[in-house]
């Protein structure tokens, strides 16, 4: 267990460091924007997926860089992972997420713990976060696959693209959920709509792990060098 | 034809995605602007962008990541597929984005069908589709030829530009284009001026496959390491 | 002179494509942006960028991807390529650079050939130049050398950066000075203020040329891989 | 010590061009944004992102391409660099800093030497800059050693993300805080607050190399290929 303890630190920071420029660039964002929320959100988005390069980057190598319960329940599943270190991880990341979210507070001089009053519920939000799910969880596993050195930037983004195209702004992440309950700033959502949001979340990993196995069955007929490309 | 299920699969989710990034942040983007249309396109810019970095990175590795019938066509001119699997990703794609559109409506809680009202006609709609056409398929042949790497990240920035520096916001795709006349948001353009783009698409490709035949001469001469660089 | 043609054919299209982006983007930006000039200065620097990614991964393995006449210049000086091949490349810049802006008329249905009335002169101006283009010059130089793999990256980026920190938005190229001469919209150039540009980039040439030779002495002791490093 | 002119003659132009970007930037985004801070900051974050990538890309081969004191102080704790050599890195940083204000200055035809008046500090700034400064060495430890090709984007993306997630706009950098007292632009630090920016990044100095103790024992554990991978 000894040797897992920098992984998990690896996690905690990592997390926290997504939360910390999640919450604290909502801040910045609202209060420097003027009342455009497009604007603010633009900021937001970007600061995120600038970040994630970042953190994936630095902490990649050291626990794999998930800071998402459910990504490393995926690689659990994949056996990258075992159950046992899926489980400490996701403590780690619920752990560093809280933590992330008090940082910003005290950066931004604000209430180090709030709840938030921000209403995300109903059908096309719960919708939005299984879709969010299912194309982060397709997009890691495939890009760990067939372009490891893609992995920081296919991350980062997919995540900015995420605020955008769906109606959830794109947490796909237990962790991030709970967290953002926190928050009654920009990006908070309140705690009672949060079961709703993991739930959903739980049902999109079930989904892109059904697609995975559809997916696999390719790697017996490879096409970045199939044989008819040498015409 | 078995062996090429898990490709058409990747196509289908792939265009789906791009889809529903494309309709789907348009969406976002239009409600939160308050009518400031440059700062909508700028958020439906770079979600679309951003979302090609992770589409193609995920999905390159199984089926090539073409999410465009003329793509398609081009990779069987090029020998790299056969004419039948390029018709079978058309389909595939076509379906894909139809599906996509769907999905970015259920998502913001809209009419699931619907028919575009946004006109887009005339000279310089057609010349820029033609160029848009011309631009994405010399920039993914010569990058998949000489920079492999760089694919995702040339495709994603030349289709970010692409929004701005083309009068018809560059859809640059039939599959693409025969979707979003399916949507009556930020991103539509009506049924009856859906042919003439795809028409100019088909023009596009043609000089495109033209302009290679030119290029590719210098295969004979590669430019990258030249004798007269080792002075 | 034939193995030539197709580098300067690729030249010619990377260049038009250039100011294609330049313009076009320029002219929607303004058309959308409602008269903040911020945002209009982000889109065009933005699509800019993400242009200049997809061209030099797209022809720098065939001409590699000049795009400029201080650029061929530098290569020239360098032993790259040689003095004639230079001027032609310098040649087909100008013809694609002009091409460009009459293509970008086009598809907006603005006359073809136009004279900017912009104003772009004075101390100031001529300053930006000269450090825009010794700063686009170190960027190639040292890239090309040390990370060939990021060229596309870095001069994409400086680019982006140049339209914000310059007080010029960074020309840095006499081909692109002399077509934005040829275009009234958001980013052209009064025709009369042309050479104090081209003679502020052909002083930064000079400059950039002495200080990579000072520079260069470094080769004899490479850092990235210093004995200290291994402590 | 003449061997070591040519890597301090990098540093020098490198923070030189960071400064320049970072004011200059600023001055022009606060022109053009019509009072807008959030779309100033945006260009202000995008420009000095996008300049990293291509002053590391360029710099890094020659020396190092730390521009930032509390970088060369970790290096020298690495045993990448000697204490002596880190000391010289830092005189040419601060003098390079400076220089790149002048210069901004003088492109946008201002007083070339000014004194700022904008107040940062306080609590939330001092955090704020510990944050900034613990999380830029700990991503900049991290992709080193795992992902060097990724360093120019991982600082990238971290330094663009800081101006948003922080509340002092993440300086990070004491160089970079004695350069811009000398600003009265949007960039600016009141001269008598930067002694507390200093003393907090030292702090954050502190506290990085204590994580990245506790986190190099992962060393021994490499996880990017555990055997419990290979299911």
């Amino acid at each position: 267990m000894n040797k897992l303890a920098p992984r998990l630190l690896a996690e905690f920071l990592g997390t926290l460091g997504l939360l910390a420029v999640v919450v604290g660039s909502g801040i910045m964002a609202e209060r420097l924007a003027g009342g455009n929320v497009a604007v603010a959100l633009l900021a937001n988005a970007l600061a995120t997926g600038a970040a994630l390069i970042a953190l994936i980057a630095a902490f990649g190598g050291v626990s794999g860089a998930h800071f998402n319960p459910v990504v490393s329940a995926m690689q659990a599943w994949r056996g990258a992972i075992t159950g046992k270190t899926a489980v400490a991880y996701g403590v780690a990341q619920v752990i560093g997420a809280l933590a992330g979210v008090v940082l910003a507070h005290a950066m931004f001089e604000l209430p180090l713990v709030q709840c938030s009053a921000h209403i995300r519920t109903g059908i096309g939000q719960w919708l939005s976060e299984i879709v969010a799910t299912v194309g982060l969880l397709l997009v890691i596993h495939g890009t760990v696959r067939h372009r490891p050195d893609a992995v920081p930037y296919a991350v980062a983004g997919y995540v900015t693209a995420g605020y955008w195209f769906t109606a959830s702004t794109c947490l796909a992440n237990p962790a991030v959920t709970i967290a953002r309950a926190c928050t009654d700033t920009f990006s908070g959502i309140r705690p009672q709509d949060a079961p709703g949001f993991i739930l959903a979340q739980i049902v999109g990993l079930v989904l892109a792990l059904a697609l995975m196995c559809l997916l696999q069955n390719s790697e017996e007929n490879p096409v970045e060098n199939p044989k008819e490309k040498h015409k």
